[in-house]
């Protein structure tokens, strides 16, 4: 007998959760959509060469992979993979559709992705991204309108104390170079000062030893880093220009870092006009696993989840991988993810409490075998009166029909028995109330909206 | 460099396509509401031994395995596999969830489904079904429920020529019975009959030889089916009831057969009262392709597709085999395809001309990069005015941007350059008309929704 238990790491939803994941959904892509973002969905299996290479050596291992089928199966050789996130889809549909494609194409896609990871508390194997997208400029005006559109969607879903962690990966290549790590350890530096937060200060410059870099570069980062977060608290009334001019002092000429710190101000400049307004914060600390990043990247954090309600950046080279060599599409996007925006809307309380109704207005009983069809007429009718109507599928006792109803919490029962059925009348009853009246069958719609409240 | 190409049989959704399969989602969703049924969902990864055996043999071959992971993947090993149907995880959700679940519990669930067959025109290895599911109840009023409920969702979207094709399969064991095949190998002949209509009667024939059937028990059974035609053809007044009359005489004494025609006119009886009523049709030859079917069987057909547009049935015994030895949870499903219908729909020019509008309502431009802030806080004012706001995210020639909102059928631009800036005032343009009027910033909106004729 095989287990009735999904997948490690993976997920039922009942029609509860359903509701919760729809609301949020449906708020977040209605967002988009007033930012003038068009859907996109991509299939769940890629061939399995379009993932490799995409995401550091650490997403390479968490890719899930599929048998090869046909002759080969035997050998146990992978040919496809489940998506592993939706960015390198949207990628490799760009240079797919390029010709057609508006110059500027903004999509955003909300669907799953897969990643074995060790399964964790909030951590899940099958998890719904909500990302969107915007392709064809190189435009500060574009992180500017992806930070608005991800801010509005949290704004509208009850979120009013988020920030946008913000920061730029030409200036984290000019703090590494300032502070004397070589180009080609850029990447081995920026996945120890990543974990800061988990690992402490002496943990990342153990991580520094750990990977051949020098302990003195660590420790001048780690300096530097201590000393924007004291001056951002003592700069209430400008936490950002305070950052970046202590940034500006340490990357001195650093070409890289100049051109950074240039568009971080831009960027801070144009965001009071938008959504995003006072969210932003500059994080010199915020460095983003994945490798694809290259200019603004950031990261949606409140203060009660440990890690973030979303991130994004901006990846000018990733399209190209899909590209003759060379060419180049700029591409910036931002990443929302559903299963936290529930868990901390849950522990809030920041669901509406409509989402908690019955699934149904009103059921019809059924008195005997006879009375079958005329109680699936009468479904029938309020059905296109537009009301959501059960029907009890057997011809059991009254009273235990009406305890079902109740324990699914349905309003209103519609009673069809022998004497109505020859009288053209209808027993309705509100199971809140216990109170009972006999209307004409033409009037029950209209009887059963007013006792559930509903609008005619 | 990767193919920018999907997977084999997989395909990607541009937001012309997207718009069309969400408009049908929701009015099937909707319609399934209506009903009385709750949404669910399951995860898109299965144990493998979730799957195996629930679908016959030619299914297992057709079922994509995921690599098991860690020390094993050397291997080649599978543990994991991608969601062949909806009803085989439906069968374990309720086996799990039995003690909490309703007594009757009605779920819709609409998500894709993968299938390793071989990629043709309309058949793909990534495609969505749309199901709709009663579990607890052995009474017919179930199937009639599920009859009307699909019936109402094509309706709803349009389709007024589908047929509804009936059988069931104790019907089908008396009808083997009677023509001499014996109990065990049914299964073979029901696979050999199934294909009546790809092969015709003399391949019908050849595959009984084949499979070591008697070859007069599948003359007397196709004799049976053409009898049963002709009558229906000449009883256009009740052909069900003639279908229904040669079947009784033909089965005779045998017990399953009797019980099947008699739960068959139940059924019938039931229908007229329902979304239904005309669509019902009692089809002999009909046997469907899975395994886990115990009493009815339905398939929907339309005139100008090979094919089924969807099918389902009664499968009384497949939650038990999620259960300890003997326990059973009856069961009965419908099971629409998405593409079929979205195939036809487009051949017929049958959705709604508004989803090919534009994905935005008004673009703001950008006169230069000193305006750029301007520009956001105007599309941010016309969006929390409920509009939908493209932003043009370069400070690009004027005609530039102008081409550009035409491209995307974008039908207003709401124009700031300098002067309007200074005097609080944008020049808004309709660029279907060339109409172009300057009003103040407060009216844009307003004016935008005249231009578009969007309601207030």
């Amino acid at each position: 007998m095989p287990s009735t238990q999904p997948a490690r790491g993976m997920r039922d939803f009942l029609p509860a959760d359903l509701r919760r994941r729809a609301f949020v959904i449906d708020v977040i892509a209605r967002v988009y959509q007033r930012y003038g973002f068009e859907p996109l969905e991509t299939p769940a299996v890629e061939n399995i060469e379009t993932l490799l290479g995409k995401y550091g050596e650490e997403g390479n291992q968490l890719i899930f992979k599929i048998l090869k089928r046909g002759e080969h199966a035997a050998s146990g050789q992978a040919d496809l993979a489940l998506r592993y996130d939706l960015t390198v889809p949207l990628a490799r549909v760009v240079a797919e559709h390029r010709a057609t494609l508006p110059k500027f194409f903004k999509r955003y896609q909300i669907q799953p992705v897969w990643r074995a990871d060790r399964p964790a508390r909030g951590r899940f194997r099958e998890f719904y991204q909500c990302d969107v997208d915007a392709i064809g400029s190189t435009s500060l005006m574009v992180e500017a309108e992806l930070c608005a559109a991800a801010s509005e969607a949290l704004t509208t879903l009850g979120f009013a104390d988020f920030s946008i962690r913000l920061n730029h990966r030409a200036v984290l290549d000019g703090m590494l170079s300032a502070a004397g790590v070589v180009a080609g350890q850029h990447g081995d530096a920026l996945v120890a000062l990543d974990k800061l937060d988990k690992i402490g200060r002496d943990g990342v410059l153990k991580e520094f030893e750990a990977r051949g870099l020098a302990p003195d570069s660590g420790e001048r980062l780690l300096d530097l880093l201590a000393r924007i977060a004291e001056a951002q608290a003592s700069s209430l009334a400008d936490p950002n220009g305070a950052a970046l001019h202590l940034l500006a002092e340490f990357v001195g000429t650093h070409e890289a870092g100049l051109r950074g710190l240039a568009e971080l101000r831009d960027l801070l400049a144009l965001a009071p006009a938008t959504a995003a307004a006072a969210h932003l914060r500059i994080d010199p600390s915020l460095a983003r696993g994945l490798s694809y990043y290259t200019g603004a990247i950031v990261e949606i954090a409140v203060p009660d989840l440990a890690g973030s309600l979303g991130g994004g950046g901006r990846y000018d080279g990733l399209v190209g991988m899909f590209l003759e060599k060379g060419a180049q599409i700029p591409a910036c996007g931002f990443s929302l993810g559903l299963e936290r925006i529930i868990v901390v809307m849950t522990e809030r309380g920041m669901f509406p409490a409509s989402l908690a109704g019955s699934s149904a207005d009103v059921m019809v009983t059924v008195w005997n075998a006879d009375a079958r069809a005329a109680s699936l007429a009468l479904a029938h009718d309020l059905r296109a009166a537009g009301l959501r109507v059960d029907v009890y599928p057997e011809a059991d006792k009254l009273g235990k029909q009406m305890k079902y109803a109740a324990s699914r919490d349905i309003p209103v029962a519609a009673i069809l028995g022998d004497d109505e059925v020859a009288t053209g009348m209808v027993a309705v009853k509100d199971l809140r109330s216990g109170a009972q009246v006999t209307v004409p069958r033409a009037d029950v719609a209209a009887h059963v909206r007013g006792v559930v409240a509903l609008p005619a």
